[in-house]
């Protein structure tokens, strides 16, 4: 498989056909991008379920959850302009419209690499930013609970907004955390000088440079400041855009950090190819990275990651810690999790020392 | 002058020719967009001034400032393509630059009228995510210091920061307040159930909605969360895009807050039409709108607004209560600091109720 790390297990754990849809007049088209955590000696899996209506020849159906409902606006196909597979563009307001709509769903897995059930309890739209999905959350446990990080859609934009549980059953909800545009937020899972860390990925609207990630500071989870530029592309691979994979991992040397980088799609309607990378930050300052691999880790190479509903992904978003190996938890294709089991000490050894650590700030290609 | 609010009177105050640049081989271009207050009874404007290197035949010179300085990347023209008067496209990256680069300069005025005198002090570019400038201050007095909240912009985007000062003499930096992209953020100048409230105005890489005004709420005006959209376009007029002028100014009735909303252009290089109206917000719960300008209330009419870098803006900053009437500074065509002064009264009549509370939120056009 190249010069990627070695797959020492791979597991494809869900598809979309596994799964029933919420409601009559819809299909799942993607169970993808996992959150993961152990809970009770199990891993746990949060997973993005993305549903649109059955096709109605002619028409498009967008669809949106209002009042714990999927509805569709259902538009002639001649007033809508595709994208990508992604989206569509109104040709009356220029809006852009999501062809699918995303929630949460719960199962457990006793020896991660399989699916033992699924929860009953989901984790669905209800707040006006939220209408489009809720999408790609990460889990950290911090101070006795999980907190989730993950992305509302509307058409207020694409924000990242956090929940935090105990049990995977109920959640609270504590508001937008970082405004639009912003996703691949993740949260450090310790307190650094009594403060909490996030990576978050804001999208730039003006292509002032690469988009990359940026470092943020709080108090209490909800409030953020002091944001800085952590990382942005520096290789061809990862050229287009960056962001966060799952939360960062306590390593002996540094803050392990996976992350996906895009290369440039060649076509309009083509979003590219996403493959992985990993990062380590120092543990007292995350802001400097101290190791960081070149080449992509993790790259799709199976039909499930080269072929599906957005092709050419690999979107890590998950890790469970075993020792001398690790579980990453990934979207593949935008239609399936997956998992692949890595050794720990051939990707510590593929991290490769950074030159200098000012060369880590404002000098992006 | 059409419906628009009556000018009793009007002064364009600082034009680009009255200020000298910073460096040999730079021009002035720009004295607008100004921050406004009053200090020792005098009204303290904090302008906006944009620089650019002087024409070389056949060459783009795209400004930077770095280590104190302002430095120039000279291009051949036929590697850049024009995107507006503002920024060029580098052919080579896609990357994105701005034409000028911008610092801010303290003057005062008695009557708030006229200029008496510039100070020796400026506020330039100091830190990697500024270095294409620093624009547009807002300032709001509070807890015995002015805030500054003043838009940073750098090959990682456009982002929000805050300053202090006690005397627009030295500063104190605070950070990034709000990540990129984020401008026309404002203070309210009291907190709310003992939390500060600022409006910001993300703008949106991806089109899902028209780009409107958020609230968010903190601690300690420097970690923010809790965001939430606060209000969108629904007029032609502003359908292109809104954002906060002055900070909000408490009225009887309510929270005053003066905002810019622009027309859509109607070439790729037309910005769009740069005019203003006014919301009035309840002060108890600054998120909900009790009434709103349906019309613009002040329009580029005059030649200084019509033309200039930027023709056909009139974009808010600052605000002076003189009682029954209201100061208005405001950057004339992105070229000159001018200021109006309105009846409040006129004002407050031009204020609509909004129909009903729910209305405010969730339902853009």
């Amino acid at each position: 498989m190249g010069s990627y790390l070695q797959r020492l297990q791979y597991r494809v754990l869900v598809r979309p056909e596994d799964m029933p849809p919420s409601q009559d007049g819809f299909e799942v088209i993607g169970t993808f991008n996992p959150g993961a955590t152990v809970l009770d000696g199990s891993v746990v899996l949060l997973v993005r379920v993305a549903e649109r209506p059955i096709c109605r020849p002619g028409w498009v159906g967008l669809p949106r959850w209002t009042h714990g409902r999927l509805v569709t606006d259902w538009l002639p196909q001649d007033q809508v302009k595709w994208i990508d597979p992604r989206a569509v563009r109104l040709r009356s307001t220029g809006q852009v419209r999501l062809t699918f709509a995303s929630h949460l769903r719960t199962c457990r897995s006793a020896d991660g690499l399989s699916v033992d059930r699924w929860d009953e309890s989901r984790f669905i739209p209800e707040l006006p930013w939220e209408e489009y999905g809720v999408e790609d959350p990460r889990i950290t446990w911090l101070d006795d609970r999980f907190w989730i990080t993950y992305v509302a859609v509307s058409r207020f934009g694409v924000a990242t907004a956090l929940a935090s549980t105990k049990d995977f059953r109920s959640y609270e909800r504590h508001g937008i955390i970082f405004a639009p545009e912003n996703k691949d937020v993740v949260l450090l899972p310790e307190r650094i000088r009594g403060r909490f860390v996030a990576v978050h990925r804001p999208a730039l609207a003006t292509r002032l440079g690469p988009p990359g990630m940026w470092l943020a500071w709080s108090e209490d989870l909800k409030s953020w400041g002091q944001h800085e530029p952590l990382q942005w592309a520096r290789e061809a691979w990862e050229s287009a855009r960056t962001g966060a994979g799952p939360p960062p991992l306590r390593t002996e040397s540094g803050w392990l950090l996976l992350y996906h980088g895009v290369t440039p799609g060649k076509r309009p309607d083509d979003v590219g190819q996403y493959r992985a990378g990993a990062l380590l930050l120092s543990h007292e300052n995350p802001g400097r990275i101290l190791r960081r691999t070149c080449h992509p880790i993790l790259a799709p190479e199976l039909p499930c990651e080269q072929q599906g509903f957005v092709p050419d992904v690999v979107f890590p978003t998950g890790l469970v810690d075993r020792g001398a190996t690790l579980l990453v938890y990934y979207g593949a294709a935008d239609t399936s999790t997956a998992v692949v089991e890595w050794s720990r000490s051939e990707l510590e050894g593929a991290l490769e020392a950074v030159e200098s650590a000012p060369s880590n700030k404002g000098e992006p290609a």
